[in-house]
């Protein structure tokens, strides 16, 4: 069944490998965490910091994945992507949360992810600093930092008036026109926490928050997330219900319920 | 000059006592950290939580100061005050960003203050699944994780266009009726950061955030930071100048320019 859905690949050596991109971006980008390390600026116009740490550990883990998988695309934040016609491809955002780690807050992560046929299978998101690595291969989703490990299992809320939501910023919504969407689903929770990225996911997946309604979604930014969310029982689709992969306006809840609950307020809104 | 601004009390005695109630408080807080605790609602409208973790470790942290200085005023977010008459007065928020705690976001802290005749001379933040501390006496600010201890020192950025910025919500400045002055000063920062709490003035007080911009703040939540953020070589005052050691709306700043320019801002909108 595991090694079906990876596409014949060996769980434990995707395993490995997700665990060792970790380990060799974590070399990288944690030294210079907090460092008051130089950043560049992207695009003329706005901010969007990119890293020296964010480009170097991308590398770091293409060239990992490619010495095991020579003929398996990547595809990656910083750099072209590799496409080999295969039907393997791994996701990688070196650094989701680039604001959240010039700022010194230990909420960005390392994202990597497999996908067999476009589907998203296995992925890791790693945070070097609190030690924090969440894990999803096919039929399992867990956590561990230390010694310590869990099982991931997402909450049982089913309502939107118990859920715990989350978003990046409120401002993502104003720029893709989506304010109205926004002010309506977040009008009707529980409580809204902002600035968690990808942390954010991984903590639905972890049942300590119900809800994650995001706008204009890289594939780098949710694909790896996907197993990791799905496999501890939550379910994520873009706002129109269709499959997360690549991008675009993206929910993701704890039960099919509060998924539905969500999907109609956005697409009504 | 250390014992002078302590009110003649032992700095060695204040420091320790600091660092004991941190790790009283971490010994109730971390085993409920992300494990599904009940959450009371405090007010019949709107949702702040209040857990177990809050009432208890603000009731350890009573008990262990007021064994070495009984004599001396507590204050709490959590139980009524003792006022006792003393000049000295022990400011106290168990879990600042109990938002932050009930999300499994690892942003909250415990905040501890001294007060001198009013004026804050002394305080802590710990935040105890990361490890960090950060800690302040007269003449003082550091930062320390497990063998790791750095000075504090704030940025050197004193115009808002190169600032990074933080507040806790956004909406916060909606309820207050300040959503003007919060668009004014939010539209010209380099990048805003949300969700942070006690954490975003440490950051700051650390140099990787800049300004921190908040409204309707309780003593608690702003007492055992100001002099981190002071002894770090920050400025926090209120939005009118003032001192903040009764909260209000509060803004801290790295430097003394980007305070007067933040000032403006918020006083002119």
């Amino acid at each position: 069944m595991s090694e079906e859905l990876l596409g014949g690949l060996d769980p434990a050596i995707v395993r490995r490998t997700l665990l060792d991109a970790a380990d060799v971006a974590a070399a990288i980008t944690l030294p210079r965490f907090r460092q008051g390390i130089a950043v560049d600026n992207k695009w003329t116009k706005g901010f969007d910091p990119v890293t020296e740490a964010d480009r170097e550990a991308e590398r770091a883990i293409r060239e990992l994945i490619a010495g095991r998988f020579p003929d398996h695309s990547l595809v990656g934040e910083e750099w072209d992507p590799k496409e080999t016609g295969s039907r393997f491809a791994w996701i990688i955002d070196p650094i989701d949360g680039t604001r959240a780690f010039i700022t010194g807050v230990p909420v960005w992560g390392t994202l990597i992810g497999l996908t067999v046929d476009g589907r998203a299978v296995a992925g890791l998101m790693a945070q070097p600093f609190t030690g924090e690595v969440y894990l999803s291969l096919p039929g399992e989703a867990h956590y561990h930092r230390g010694t310590e490990r869990q099982e991931l299992r997402t909450s049982t809320v089913t309502g939107l008036a118990k859920a715990k939501l989350t978003t990046t910023s409120p401002e993502m919504f104003v720029g893709a026109g989506l304010s109205a969407q926004w002010a309506a689903i977040s009008g009707g929770a529980l409580t809204v926490r902002y600035g968690l990225d990808c942390y954010g996911y991984c903590l639905l997946a972890a049942g300590h928050i119900d809800l994650v309604v995001e706008a204009s979604l890289k594939d780098v930014d949710i694909t790896p997330l996907i197993p990791i969310i799905t496999n501890a029982g939550g379910v994520v689709t873009t706002w129109d219900g269709g499959p997360a992969e690549q991008g675009g306006n993206c929910v993701a809840a704890a039960t099919p319920e509060l998924h539905a609950a969500a999907l109609k307020i956005l697409q009504g809104a």
